[in-house]
């Protein structure tokens, strides 16, 4: 069937068809690969198959925080915008990212700083703000490590999907090996990337919702 | 030295010497180069080394369309945040994307279209529209590449890079096989994405810039 007759449903299952083809025997268990295959879905790379990491029953609590109608901070504005609002209305979750707030780029200034690290600082001061989806900075993710570890944060899930060549592994494996009783997802490497974190919640919101056909 | 000590001028400078020194011989001209360049520092992907298709003088041309001033288009909101309003401003260009549109959604469902293709008709009335960023729906391209045959689009630039399964590796393709007489950046294969796409507007929007150190 032409692509361009099909509705963006129909394109979504074709696509996650040929994702569960072309990745055969993954191992990953049925709601965890709901989450590995929507990011593939955004990236078209399968590499997320062997990559990804995921803490114990962290898509059940992920769900359960979504549920819960959590605040969700963002470390970029893209992250934030590729949050599906039609997905995560039902639970009533904001969504928010202060990186480009006049009072962050001053404390950043102030404190020398990175904008990303302020804007954690001033996300974990409310205490509504439970996820976190970092999928740029690898300074916020290791900021919101050490905000946790300091009892200035209590997250509630983390996507921790820094992206680059500098750092960004490094925060990834900060957050594995940080020992935290708080689930997350992350990645082995330098991978990961705005479009990608937001997927994840996306693939959570699709789980957290009481009918599937919705 | 440690990452979190280093500013993000700093950081940027470091990885893109990661990805020169880890790219070796790569056969990009210098200023291409830095659109792929920026392309992997956003995607940690060394694949799009060999699979950007650039035509002929599209840095060049696409710097020359930037400076004009353009409006530049999205696909998707991801895009539009992607697109660093720090970089473009000097030139004008306004960022506009018509998917999330009330009118474009009553014309989606009237015609029976994807709201990414009724957003493609809706940006083209507006002529001051000349740059084109597509990172997200096959659709979107290809009824681009139709309303240009059919006289009622003229871009100065297109950045033609829908990421998935189903249609955006034959969107690429469409794009590089139209003959258009006008600059474009796409892909070969599935790659692509709404962060990609903003990757490569503000690498022009860097080259582009009168003096290299702003």
């Amino acid at each position: 069937m032409d692509s361009l007759q099909m509705k963006p449903e129909e394109i979504e299952r074709e696509s996650f068809r040929i994702i569960d083809a072309e990745a055969g025997e993954h191992g990953w268990p049925a709601d965890e690969w709901q989450v590995v295959r929507r990011v593939i879905h955004t990236s078209a790379d399968f590499e997320y198959v062997r990559s990804l990491v995921m803490s114990d029953n962290c898509v059940r609590e992920g769900c359960e925080a979504l549920r819960a109608g959590y605040g969700i901070v963002t470390d970029t504005r893209m992250a934030l915008s590729g949050i599906s609002r039609a997905r995560i209305s039902r639970f009533g979750n904001r969504v928010v990212c202060h990186v480009s707030d006049d009072d962050v780029a001053g404390e950043a200034r102030e404190r020398g700083i990175t904008r990303s690290v302020a804007a954690m600082r001033k996300a974990v001061r409310d205490e509504r703000n439970r996820i976190f989806v970092i999928g740029n900075a690898p300074t916020a993710l290791f900021e919101l490590v050490r905000l946790i570890r300091a009892g200035k944060a209590e997250p509630a899930l983390i996507v921790g999907l820094p992206v680059g060549f500098v750092g960004a592994a490094e925060s990834h494996e900060a957050l594995v090996s940080a020992g935290l009783d708080i689930p997350f997802i992350t990645n082995i490497g330098r991978k990961g990337g705005s479009n990608v974190a937001a997927a994840v919640i996306n693939a959570l919101a699709v789980l957290a919702a009481p009918c599937p056909c919705l």
